[in-house]
């Protein structure tokens, strides 16, 4: 199998990152990225991109980034490991729009090799409405199968199921949306070669702009009042709880002394938390409260 | 030694709350607390006691819990215990007040028995101003100086450097604020009868809106306009970042299928987050980072 190098992995992603910028940068229209670069003592780097205050986008950061050294213990552990060195490249983003009625969303892909010669692919990507839209669900989960299907007819399947049990707030008993795909520890094998597996995982990464743009555009217009919005603060706040209580890589990131700023990036601008708040029965919140479930079949809903 | 029962313990902790929540309410001047009654399905339940909106408090809670059943697989593992059944009672409070110059606080006492005799008292109280003014901090730590004390000499400097280590954020490289007192696992001794431990224990809790009081009477009126807002939100996003990934109480709470409502009525009515925002050098913000370190001795400030 032609593997290709790490160090080109790394370019690519970061080329990715370049692109997503640009398309977001010109789909909002008014907003700019604006770099921050960034050393790892221990070996590497990156670049965080965010954008504050577009005319769509509150809050939004796109990060990339390739760090190596000495693997962290609790990788070592759970690979039942003495040592070895790693090489860890990925990019992440997460988008807090303006309008409550444009989805919050999230992508991550992401590389890691170890000096043993064990290395594998993860990303994933989720969208989260603040008001659930049947039809806006249905176009995500068709273009993400779309996808999956044009590389190996199993995945969207597998890998929509995992993002439903990933992207999980287990103390809310809820999803944190409508979910997306999931998947990690993906390596080359005789069905799928090494390239065939780089190119579903960068197909994704251009996948992104082209679904969150159709968002932008199709959304960023629609009427909302002072109720979205403080449906949209309570949600942001979900946000938080998933992101800060049970998201594995941000619990990582924070534990292994990862860079705080890059990895808190995904916090929304503000968020709100009201006591024991519940919506209006028949409400469009309430609506989105009872569509907030794993296993739905969001093509076919 | 004439151990208390449990059933007393859980009914003086409950006065405790009621004292609590009245002399808030008298000292707010309009806010009221709303009691929200809870059961455990598996044993026991609370009584949840919420203001919002006050005239000085924005968002504050004083819970009050008496549950019991099978001992939670995660404490008997810690305990080595095979099965045993547990009863623990408590009181816990987190106030956020509307001007930034009235502190944040937090305090909670607590009592856990089990059914193979083992029992502890466990508690602690901290203050997170938004704006350090050592001259409340000083008063802060007499206060509680001077009640431990009144039990035992070495309870403050070991109960001090505790609330230090538990209340900091590592992520942050910050304190939560201008600490406090932490104690856990607490049981009776020679020098220190079960009565003493207990009264030690309740003390506390009455103490608690004394201070409190003191805070909200002479730092309510104090001047503040946009910026001092701003920064207050950003604080209160690094009070969501402690108890959501680090406090101990909170994970343990949402791990094991506690009432989130309960738990996480900790949370401000809103917080903020700022890509990589860092103050003025010089600003009372600044000067405010640089004293969020363990180890200060705040009598001697």
């Amino acid at each position: 199998m032609e593997k290709i190098s790490k160090e080109i992995i790394a370019e690519r992603f970061q080329k990715i990152q370049q692109h997503i910028c640009e398309a977001l940068e010109k789909e909002d229209g008014i907003g700019e990225f604006k770099t921050d670069l960034w050393e790892r003592p221990q070996g590497g780097g990156g670049a965080t991109k965010v954008l504050a205050d577009g005319k769509i986008i509150a809050k939004g950061g796109v990060a990339f980034s390739a760090v190596h050294g000495p693997t962290p213990e609790k990788i070592l552990k759970k690979l039942s490991l003495e040592e070895a060195d790693f090489f860890a490249t990925g990019v992440s983003i997460v988008i807090h729009p303006i309008n409550p009625m444009v989805p919050i969303i999230h992508m991550n892909i992401r590389y890691f090799e170890m000096s043993n010669g064990t290395y594998w692919f993860g990303g994933g990507i989720d969208l989260t409405p603040h008001f659930v839209d049947l039809e806006d669900a249905r176009y995500f989960h068709k273009q993400l199968k779309a996808h999956c299907d044009a590389y190996e007819a199993s995945y969207y399947d597998k890998f929509k199921q995992w993002a439903d049990d990933y992207f999980y707030i287990p103390h809310r008993k809820e999803t944190r949306g409508v979910g997306g795909i999931f998947f990690d520890r993906l390596s080359a094998n005789e069905k799928m070669p090494f390239s065939k597996l780089l190119s579903f995982v960068e197909g994704l990464g251009y996948l992104f702009p082209k679904i969150y743009c159709h968002f932008m555009a199709k959304n960023h217009k629609l009427p909302f009042g002072e109720q979205e919005l403080k449906w949209q603060a309570l949600r942001r706040g979900r946000y938080v709880e998933f992101n800060l209580v049970w998201d594995a890589g941000t619990k990582f990131g924070l534990d292994t002394n990862g860079r705080t700023e890059s990895i808190l990036m995904s916090m929304p601008p503000e968020a709100n938390w009201v006591y024991n708040q519940t919506p209006e029965a028949g409400s469009d919140a309430s609506k989105t409260l009872k569509l907030l479930k794993k296993g739905i079949n969001w093509i076919k809903a």
